[in-house]
């Protein structure tokens, strides 16, 4: 592979030209959603940004195996006032089930990033489901000595860890604050009496009588820590050490710093070569939170039933929106910054249909190659998707010159560009034809609907 | 729930009324698919069947609790030309892993399932994720003297079972036969020596050192035999026993059957109260096999990328085809079958959307109230959609005799006659408005979009 593919490493905190362990394999794995909720505008940008990489990568020639797991251990509670003995006189069906639950929001997450044209990844594991691989690697912790159990809890031991790793490095959290106890992780307030120190972190939880999801171990009816399912998972299926692991910026502590330990703390072994972080998005200006009543979820923005939305938007108007900004820059959502997208979005996407009807002159007046050139750059260049837009719309401006006649391209260049237009738009930033209409736009639609190609042997229309 | 609801239980061979262990609650169990492979003919049945029956009951007021596994312990191996060492020594991403067939295959067979419109049920538990619940259930076996180890593997003791217990009653199959090693199953072909009688069934196995997916036990590195898992998940997510469990006929014997000896060998309990089974499909005739060139996947009939198909068919004429039968019938199709329901579908969508043009008259020259009447009762015997689906074609005849000004309905009956074919035709049989064209069909195509519905507040046309 020859290439020049830079990415931000976190850990680092440099761009790094990427070169992997064991080309042309590529592992990659990207922290998934807690199906307990509605997905919402903080579920879309990691899981785009690590789509259009994988994209890339794959145009690059790279085998990626694309893992993202599905955290669905989840902490609901039979009613307390029951008490124990009347839940278990209660008929089986009669009892909350969290599974139905993690099953309702796990279709919907799947619908969500569907709409959003994310490819789904090649495996994506269950918490639930790797209980055994999870309390394997709680064990092994525990025989490197750097985890201890209390009141049928394992707590990973931070002081004894760091005396010979760099706990903090990643998210550059200084140990001795932590030890004094600044920052400790809020899931896990309760148990506090329990650690050795503010600092350590559960690996294993006994189960309250109320608390619902549990398994056995060897230490209690309980259920994992937070951390350790990334560990376990993202060692089973891409080994002790892999490629790259993605996530949101505010993973980076406690999660992705606890990951490192927990690995290092099992197998010795960093677990990761390239860490990744998207940064944040924020609403009209304001950090989003279900206090602050600016929590806006992907099914509100497609149907435009939220107080703050103006008007609903489009899955790929949002997949635009997030890319016309570097993951790494905070994103500010507004309705100004989503009907400029659309706009814009719907300007690229026509003018890479109009490459088709572009007729073609003895020479070229504007340099064609620059583009493609340019959009290429953009992408080595830390996954710049902001800027690989901004090159596509010089190549917008050319098409739409050459439509109207006020500048020349040849056939060569025409074809050139077209193949341009699309490996970008369609392939690579993974935008697909859409069309949104509500009640007498209806007309409007068939017309768009006729205009879309139909290089497709049959197509099947369906509308929801 | 005052209602006449009859279904065939088939350990009783007969028709029983409906009566749930704990109303308003139902805990329905389906065998789900092995996703080692595409989605077949084979899916299309059982779970359109058990689609409507889940649609039906929750319409006459219960609240079901639809669990459908996902068969994903897979027996794929790694080269045994490669030996382990060699194996060993392949960097993980280098390595087969059974978890991107899984996934690959899992997302195709949800992909087939939403174009033919079956409600997700409400837990999909993968077998892979419920190794500790089978190796407890195998335990409690092993500790009624129902199950033994030989070789780090465990076989249930059919021979010991049957003292007390009626080993063959569902399947209608004698022990003596069984014991004298008739219909032993063939997917345990490896291992016979190790089994104290043909009849026994594998537990738990061994993992050949070549096998992929494998797990720790008390016995050997393995994993658990094909019935174990539903016997494990179904207790899990609803009770030791539950109100119904449904398959295809081909899984009557041995996988039913030696689920409830698994279920009655560790907690002495009958696990089913109603076994429902849908009959088989043939083609042309035929039974449907790789070797015998008639093996079609759900994406060749929606494509009509086979050699046998003459056209493609949509999603929705293969769920009115399969409906078109009683699900304890034997379901041939062909070519005319399939071009038969989709002609009879669009008849029947077509009068449902003509109600709204309608001009209501002072009388009624027909009896309306039959027509839903009819359509009831064929879904209170045993669910047959096929004698409720012709009750309809009798809305269909009163409806376009209206149109055409031959009879007469009153606007109460029109709108009585609108309720009864949109509950039945989109709400329990789960049809929807569907239009599929090719080439220069699409003018037509967007002709018939905007003739839909447009009731929704805004609505996203997708093509594919």
């Amino acid at each position: 592979m020859n290439h020049p593919l830079h990415i931000t490493n976190s850990l680092s905190r440099q761009k790094e030209q990427f070169i992997p362990l064991n080309s042309p394999f590529v592992g990659l794995y990207v922290c998934g959603p807690t199906v307990y909720g509605e997905s919402h505008l903080g579920h879309a940008r990691p899981y785009i940004t690590f789509d259009v990489l994988t994209r890339y990568m794959q145009h690059l020639g790279y085998k990626v195996r694309y893992v993202r797991n599905i955290t669905d251990v989840g902490h609901l509670e039979n009613d307390a006032d029951e008490g124990e003995d009347k839940i278990a006189k209660k008929a089986r069906l009669e009892q909350l089930e969290p599974m139905e639950i993690v099953e309702l929001y796990t279709n919907s997450f799947h619908d969500s990033m569907r709409a959003l044209n994310n490819t789904p990844p090649g495996i994506e594991p269950r918490a639930s489901g790797h209980i055994i691989e999870q309390i394997a690697m709680v064990k092994e912790i525990m025989a490197n000595g750097y985890a201890y159990e209390s009141n049928g809890s394992v707590y990973f031991d931070v002081i004894n860890y760091s005396k010979s790793n760099d706990y903090g490095k990643l998210s550059g959290r200084i140990i001795e604050d932590l030890i004094a106890g600044a920052g400790s992780e809020r899931r896990e307030l309760e148990g506090q009496e329990e650690k050795r120190n503010p600092a350590d972190f559960a690996l294993w939880k006994k189960a309250s009588p109320e608390h619902i999801m549990r398994w056995p171990s060897p230490w209690s009816d309980g259920f994992p820590g937070w951390h350790i399912e990334c560990s376990a998972m993202s060692k089973k299926y891409l080994g002790e050490t892999f490629d790259i692991h993605g996530g949101g910026m505010d993973l980076l502590f406690p999660h992705h710093e606890s990951e490192i330990a927990q690995s290092k703390g099992s197998c010795g072994k960093a677990p990761v070569k390239y860490w990744m972080h998207n940064n944040m998005i924020t609403i009209n200006g304001q950090k989003m939170g279900k206090s602050l009543g600016n929590f806006i979820t992907l099914r509100e923005l497609f149907t435009g039933e939220h107080k703050l939305l103006t008007q609903s938007y489009s899955p790929m108007t949002i997949r635009f929106f997030i890319m016309q900004a570097h993951y790494r820059s905070t994103l500010d959502f507004s309705n100004e910054g989503l009907q400029a997208a659309e706009k814009g979005m719907n300007k690229l996407l026509a003018a890479a249909t109009l490459t088709s009807k572009l007729k073609p002159s003895a020479t070229s007046t504007s340099d064609v190659k620059a583009v493609r050139e340019n959009a290429y750059a953009a992408l080595n260049d830390d996954l710049n998707t902001a800027i690989a837009i901004s090159h596509l719309f010089e190549g917008v401006r050319i098409i739409n010159s050459v439509y109207a006649g006020t500048e020349q391209l040849t056939a060569d260049d025409i074809a050139h560009l077209t193949e341009t237009m699309n490996l970008f738009a369609y392939q690579l930033l993974g935008l697909k034809d859409e069309v949104v209409a509500s009640g007498d736009e209806l007309e409007g639609v068939m017309q768009l609907l006729l205009s879309l190609r139909a290089d497709a042997k049959s197509k099947r229309f369906c509308y929801f």
